[in-house]
């Protein structure tokens, strides 16, 4: 099938693209002795999982219970569940799944334990546990050494749990390249303690996980980090292309939409708004815009309405007409996948896959 | 099912909350002598869509092809499609629609009544036309009353096609009462102008469609309206009560979440974020926060990751404890019932009902 014959809006990938992000961070990570468990939440696809897997990654991660679930069933049997599992229907699942795969979780409490081993020595299974730092993002993760250290002796005594290290999501590094460095020094700091405090413990960490793909090609420099989760690296984004962790010619993934109004002088409005490309902000600059139109970069994508994409055409010097089709990068490609039911993989100008985005809504 | 069984996050709806919303604007308009035609793009759930026809609407709005397709396939047969239906397969699937029901779509260019006139000719059915008009929003639509009474003119040639009237969206409306006041006599001026063009020109006008959920009590001051399709008027939400067209007690929806950190000082995490609420701003005030926690309004809803909402408790008296169970109502209620499979009515702690959201990713 051409692309022109696909119906709008619908995602498309190009699988050149994807395939060389595929390799250039699989590339890195050898280099560098990193293990690389690319985090699924941003196509939530089994078979891209796999194609992950063939191209290196050594397991995979998800954000919630249900995707582990889903990515289970499609045969992939490592998992890092990187979110605490809470409540007795939650961890009983979670214990069956332990059965079938090498199942980690990462949590910050002690309660989110105690739940875990509770369900695990139940059901039988052993489940690994990664504690979750906090290197500056104020997110979920502990602080202080002394409390992560805690928490590991209490985790080690509890049934059907095994310690397996610590984990940390550097959510705050931004676009700067000054401030970023600044950040890679305190965060680096923070590690420095923390591993010396579990040596001391006598509390080895088998794994030290961290990184993001804004900080992909930084995951060298993490000091003690064996393991890194890029997310987004296999498609990437306008975000992505901000913080100067990849580069327009590398984003994989546009969505292709119709102009299906022209009425308004100086607009023009697509056939996809926030309930098809979401309505996460730009993270950089002004904040100003939702996406890159490919045809036409002096196109403002400036508003969505939850169908209606707002492209401001006053600085464009196309003559935008009904029916014209365009494709666009979006803001953020983590959340557009997370609209569809399934997407495409082209080659060329040819549509050689379709997958179904099987994780999406499995939000428990 | 008690509330308390259900696992979290869960989208619940208020079952006696909702029905008096939707007796509410029923009310209102059968007072007011308007026809209602709730745009169900706010729940995509066929039975909630045959609700509010129980309670007195007379056929639905929704805003893709694929929705009518669903209510359709439902045993809805009065659909307007307020949105141009643009390219050869959509318009053949609409064709197809309107052989089985009364299917009338907006429009603001000749390009899409051509392409649906062509379709439906050759299927051999009848579809209504109305055209947009802008109020003001810059969205969709004709603003001169010329263009519009012309467009009119060459859909009535149109073969396969019947001119019903018009429609408008007036999306500029704020928070503010006396700018809200001064924009309806802004649009009342157009609408008057427009409506003596029409009659000049020998077209009758059988619909004046228009409101929208924060103008749902204004419907009956829009000059020459006899038609009104608001959508979140079924559930309310922060927005709403902004705008002050609802009160904290008319939100039906509330999505339960569950503490599932507490690490970080002055902060607790739930588990819902961008992926479950959507990451739609508030639009009044400050643009601050992603909703409001029912059980401690002193929290705020700071931010959102994809699978964390970060609460900001530090002005809260309440104390926080993983696992604890959150009710929060969110900043926008149709996007964010879009980002889930299913939904839950309640009456008072009991589940009584588990509604598919069924028009989901019906995009195209």
């Amino acid at each position: 099938m051409h692309i022109s014959e696909l119906e709008t809006p619908a995602v498309i990938v190009d699988l050149d693209v994807m395939e060389r992000n595929l390799s250039r961070v699989a590339d890195y990570c050898r280099t560098h002795h990193l293990l690389l468990r690319p985090h699924t939440k941003t196509h939530k696809i089994p078979e891209l999982a796999k194609r992950q897997i063939a191209s290196g990654a050594t397991g995979i991660t998800v954000a919630k219970l249900g995707e582990a679930e889903v990515m289970l069933d499609a045969g992939i049997d490592d998992i890092l569940i990187a979110y605490p599992i809470i409540g007795p229907e939650k961890t009983a699942r979670l214990a069956r799944v332990a059965e079938r795969a090498r199942i980690r979780v990462s949590l910050d409490s002690i309660d989110a334990a105690r739940g875990i081993s509770a369900a695990a020595a139940r059901q039988g299974s052993k489940i690994g546990i990664l504690i979750e730092m906090d290197v500056g993002f104020e997110r979920c993760g502990l602080s202080n050494e002394r409390d992560l250290v805690n928490l590991a002796h209490q985790i080690a005594a509890l049934p059907a749990l095994e310690f397996k290290g610590i984990t940390f999501f550097p959510g705050q590094f931004g676009v700067e390249p000054e401030e970023r460095a600044t950040l890679r020094t305190q965060v680096n700091e923070i590690l420095e303690r923390t591993i010396a405090a579990f040596e001391r413990a006598g509390l080895p960490l088998a794994v030290v996980s961290g990184g993001s793909t804004p900080t992909a090609y930084e995951g060298g420099y993490f000091y003690g980090v064996n393991e890194v989760r890029p997310g987004t690296y296999i498609f990437n984004d306008r975000n992505t292309v901000a913080v100067s962790a990849a580069s327009l010619s590398d984003c994989a993934l546009s969505v292709v939409v119709t102009v299906v109004s022209t009425a308004v002088p100086g607009h023009a409005v697509v056939d996809g708004g926030s309930k098809t490309f979401s309505s996460d902000r730009f993270q950089a600059g002004d904040e100003r815009g939702f996406g890159i139109v490919k045809e036409d970069p002096a196109a403002e994508v400036e508003r969505f309405s939850e169908e209606h994409g707002h492209l401001n055409i006053s600085r464009s010097e196309r003559t935008y007409r009904v029916g014209d089709r365009l494709s666009i990068i979006p803001n953020h490609v983590c959340t557009t996948v997370n609209m569809h039911d399934e997407i495409y993989g082209v080659r060329g100008e040819q549509v050689e896959e379709i997958w179904r985005v099987a994780g999406r809504g499995k939000l428990r």
